[in-house]
């Protein structure tokens, strides 16, 4: 007899899912060391920080049909990008990520197959930066997938790194190409026959997105960087979040902002601005910070930008300063004219 | 105008709801102490564990239509019946709970009051406990309601408390009664006119149980419990964790099993066995622990109760022993006849 689908999640039942979602975590999940006492296993996991530590804590929910579609999302990549998200916040703070729990709300019907996919995809990631999965909960969710992941990371005092930190006349940077991820999304969401050089690229950014952990790092490391944040709704609304804790205003120059050649071809064959993905699109994961400005300033962006290219080959491109004026958050488009960047980008629920 | 309703989720958007979620929690959320640098609004919340303990860590999700109906949970039910889930895996691990992250999936059409109907619910139990909210994410979810929280706790090394660390001969003694909450769901799931003495107090035990934190605290205190684990699934299934975890065997005796004289009179009407209730219901919170055995055990266990009672106004029950024959979990019924126990519980997916 052949058979064509492997068991369901609703044939095995919970406790067999979860011993099989351990089992294929591998080390990631239950082996000694990275500062685990009890992983996977018992009411709750038991965890050694470094003595001197703050602990950073954060979580972030992936909705079908809302965060992916299992129509272009295998299972690993869902698992890959619900990890990626959550490794980023703790990279746009100034941390290491150590420790992960992961619930799952699993429709019954579903293979087991596809829920250890998803394990695969989260083990995989969390290997290249040395994260333990150390617990989490599976349940039945009948109506929709659901994948919760919260992240525990650890900073030392000084590296750890707000909104609130940046100070007038702080110049502004972002890592990479923005704007990536939303054209990738656009991609996969077209009808068109696109045929356009790079436009992998551009999709695997939205499948399955670098988070910027060494880039990160290696930034905290200069000791310059005065204010951070992960760009996960666009450029626009992180530039309001980091003005608003620091009480500043911002202005960037619109032909600073770095994009991919890919995107802009892709743009022009849709119709449509790719100014738009970089300000509102969101879920790039780059980076947004800021360094003191004054005299030198800009000869010591392009020696972090040198530093950070060299040691993690990602670049690093100024694209604006930090103003008095509390709230107001400029673009200064080709022409010169100034323009006020509103607070939008991605809204869930509207 | 006569408004019937308030403004719904999808009128204010995402940004404006975290802001009134957080202010629903009062100091719950945002006040300074308790070990919060930084909480709610920033990438990652920026915690300082107390110097020398270990940090605890567990998550547990809700679903809508599956852990809860909102035909009888108020908003506030839900929140405070998520949060009590965690709080009572710390408490389990001997732990002291100190920090929450709430991931909420929200329908777009829900009223916003419901939501901040869920936070004063968190904050009201956090409150209790000394729990600080300090972050979590919010996103919506069309098909249906989701609560996740991720809770953190801290030990010192000596006070954690494992599944594995029970001895053959040890006494297995729980806290509380068994079954209330199974038997208040069937209170609430049932057609008929129930007129029954207590019967309030059973459908609180599933809507609003009260974790056992303090109970735990005052237990590890003693200084004499080898296994510990809250019962969540079911005594039959949590005797079996602890029997596996620690390579051996259990022996219970059915008479001393407790449980609330209203779940029996309950189970007399519906003409169901309150004895599967306390077995394989589960969700009570209750504690099931173990401590040595040998000479004088039973005082030991007798004068532990005392203290338990005195100290928390919760009774604490010796109902059986641990074996030599590990993965042999038996019940003794009132004629002494031995019966396996098998390892059945609350199963998702099933």
């Amino acid at each position: 007899m052949v058979r064509n689908s492997g068991p369901k999640i609703k044939d095995i039942g919970e406790f067999a899912l979860i011993e099989r979602l351990a089992d294929s975590l591998g080390k990631t999940g239950r082996g000694p060391g990275q500062g685990v006492i009890r992983g996977i296993g018992d009411d709750a996991a038991v965890l050694q920080a470094t003595s001197g530590t703050r602990i950073l804590a954060a979580c972030d929910m992936m909705v079908e049909g809302k965060h992916f579609d299992l129509s272009y999302f295998t299972p690993q990549q869902i698992g890959w990008r619900a990890l990626a998200v959550n490794l980023s916040d703790i990279a746009a703070m100034g941390g290491k990520p150590r420790w992960a729990l992961v619930s799952l709300g699993l429709k019954p019907e579903m293979e087991v197959a596809f829920a250890e996919g998803i394990y695969a995809g989260i083990a995989e990631l969390a290997q290249k930066h040395g994260v333990a999965i150390v617990g989490g909960d599976t349940c039945s969710s009948p109506n929709c997938m659901i994948i919760d992941i919260c992240i525990l990371g650890e900073a030392y005092r000084s590296q750890v790194t707000y909104r609130s930190g940046a100070n007038p006349g702080d110049l502004i940077l972002v890592t990479g190409n923005l704007g990536s991820a939303a054209a990738g999304l656009s991609c996969l969401s077209s009808e068109k026959q696109l045929q356009i050089e790079g436009k992998e690229r551009l999709v695997e950014t939205h499948l399955t997105p670098f988070p910027r952990v060494g880039e990160a790092a290696a930034l905290i490391e200069s000791g310059t960087i005065t204010a951070m944040d992960d760009i996960s709704d666009g450029l626009a609304l992180e530039l309001h979040e980091i003005s608003q804790a620091s009480g500043l205003g911002a202005q960037i120059y619109q032909e600073r902002i770095p994009q991919d050649e890919a995107a802009v071809s892709l743009a022009a064959h849709l119709e449509v601005n790719p100014l738009d993905w970089a300000l509102y699109g969101g879920e790039d994961l780059e980076l947004l910070l800021t360094i003191p400005g004054g005299n030198g300033s800009p000869y010591k962006a392009r020696r972090l930008a040198r530093i950070l290219k060299r040691t993690t080959g990602t670049s690093l491109t100024l694209i604006g300063r930090m103003m008095d004026q509390a709230g107001d958050v400029e673009m200064v488009d080709p022409q010169g004219k100034t323009l006020p960047l509103p607070a939008e980008g991605y809204n869930h629920f509207r």
